[in-house]
């Protein structure tokens, strides 16, 4: 990771995080008096009207634009890979970084079809975080330069962020972060990630809640439970989600990983996910535990599994027809059609 | 409408539909083969994987092909709007079809991004059907000429057809169609189309219900209740399906008015629709439980409910992900990933 995030702090997070923008308003206003106008009956493009007026709101324009939706993978390689809480060793996260950087990981199929920017940032896979089972995962230091790593993916022209993660092991971390923020039992945050089962499964969950129970007294906020239990992947989506805020870009979330990143923000604050779409429910069972806990609908529900930012990238498609709806359908009074009749 | 279609008959349709060309299992075989050595763990891209093995199994072919997507909008007007049915007036029917050809309506936006050849077909909009309540909707022979007419959109080269309608009443036509089809009360299926409420819609249901309790007694087949209580648009869109099997073409259906025109063919034949999938829900209450009846899961669930082909469009780019997934990710042995451990 570079030398510019050598200064970050987890205080300075903190710091950032007070000065969220709320909603545009008036971009608001203005895609709703367009909206209303449209040769359709009100609502009828039910979820579609809701993207591109969403889109206008956290992008502060109206019409929004999407002519450059980024899509960002982070990897980290996480210490309790030893614990075999994976079907797959933990090369496999440099295999597959590998993989996204010669074009033949499904996300690489599906950011091209969207015309859209692939980036893999890959952190520190050589030193995997520490076995959460014993110490904390991460320091506060190494976890804040995650954040800041993460936060340099929002570029200035970025119209969208799709946020997306590859680590042998994240789903195990993405279960104990869930469980440390939103309570409950373990198991009901444990699933089969890259398809454990069993005896095996029971031990990821046995894992999940002796690595949570061990952190939660000393964690003072979900930053600290980010450090402690999260990852280096991880800790940059958070980054990320963050600072797409502050620069006024629309963020679509992946899968379970992903959202269990972002969570920790919206466990510091419930507002801190509004610019923030989750583009599908995993096949992940925690998942939509953790979509109903944190307030939001997603998009797609078609089973998918594989992180990679796969999910995410499947939407922008669908978030770029909202938006040819949006600017680009003709008005009652421009087609000469009739309106209701009551 | 054309004189090739002036010697249809519903006989002829009924011929036809014995001569359905099953799966090809061949083509399922090699993409299974295919799908399993792909850069993921086994069935992580859920209904992804099985969009592209159904695509090669309708299409007979591996690998399948999505060069060449049609989208068809068949247009029709309905005698059954003299009684209210909707809150528009029956001429927004031609107005939208004004609206599809110069560009100005959800689907021309939708289908332009999707690189998709967009057609609009108007079945005598100047001559609506009889009113249902009070006579057969059409004639056998007008019925079967719709069907006709709808064939005709599926030509060789065509890898996809994506199937919608336009036409100001036809939720009340649908509405009737599912419900002497698949039985239940008239108000299981009858919702507010284009925003009726109230008396309004109590009234539709109680027209579905008096139009059904009418035609049933001398409706011998579904071919029989389809020419009875259907319309011209809803004829064609069966006749495209039918086509579609024939011609090894794969359909996407769009929503509620388009999904009751299909039913009719699996209410003759279960298996009839096995070369169909459903783009979406619609917010019409009715659409869900006839996709039950039908057994067919939407692909997508958010909120539509314009018809005009706008889900079944919006369905294309997932399509084309599943598709790219499927022929351009790498193997495990081509990318140098390990596989599983156990």
């Amino acid at each position: 990771m570079p030398n510019a995030t050598a200064t970050a702090s987890l205080d300075e997070m903190r710091r950032l995080f007070g000065e969220l923008p709320g909603p545009d308003l008036a971009a608001a206003a203005a895609a709703a008096a367009r909206e209303k106008d449209l040769t359709k009956p009100a609502g009828a493009l039910g979820q579609l009207e809701e993207l591109s007026a969403w889109l206008a709101t956290w992008q502060a324009r109206h019409p929004p634009r999407l002519d450059h939706p980024r899509i960002c993978v982070f990897a980290g390689n996480h210490g309790v890979v030893r614990h075999g809480v994976s079907a797959y060793p933990a090369d496999v996260t440099a295999q597959m970084v590998q993989n996204f950087t010669t074009g033949g990981a499904a996300v690489n199929q599906i950011a091209k079809l969207a015309d859209a920017d692939l980036r893999v940032y890959e952190l520190a896979l050589e030193q995997p975080t520490a076995d959460f089972t014993e110490a904390p995962a991460m320091s506060d230091t190494d976890c804040a330069h995650a954040m800041a790593y993460g936060m340099m993916a929002v570029e200035t022209g970025i119209d969208l962020l799709c946020l997306g993660e590859m680590g042998i092991g994240n789903t195990t971390a993405a279960a104990a972060l869930a469980h440390a923020l939103f309570g409950g039992a373990a198991a009901d945050w444990t699933g089969p990630g890259t398809g454990v089962g069993g005896a095996a499964l029971a031990a990821k969950a046995e894992i999940v809640g002796r690595a949570v129970a061990l952190h939660n007294d000393d964690a003072g906020d979900p930053f600290d439970v980010l450090a402690r239990l999260g990852g280096r992947e991880l800790a940059a989506i958070a980054g990320a989600v963050l600072a797409a805020r502050l620069a006024r870009t629309p963020v679509v979330l992946d899968g379970y990983a992903a959202t269990a990143a972002a969570a920790v923000l919206h466990a510091a604050d419930p507002g801190a996910l509004d610019h923030s779409v989750v583009a599908h429910v995993s096949a992940e069972p925690g998942h939509k535990r953790l979509l109903d806990r944190i307030g939001k609908r997603p998009l797609l529900d078609l089973g998918m599994r594989l992180g990679e930012a796969s999910g995410a990238a499947l939407v922008v498609p669908i978030l770029r027809a909202a938006l040819a709806c949006h600017t680009g359908m003709a008005t009652f009074a421009e087609a000469g059609v009739s309106g209701r009749e009551d």
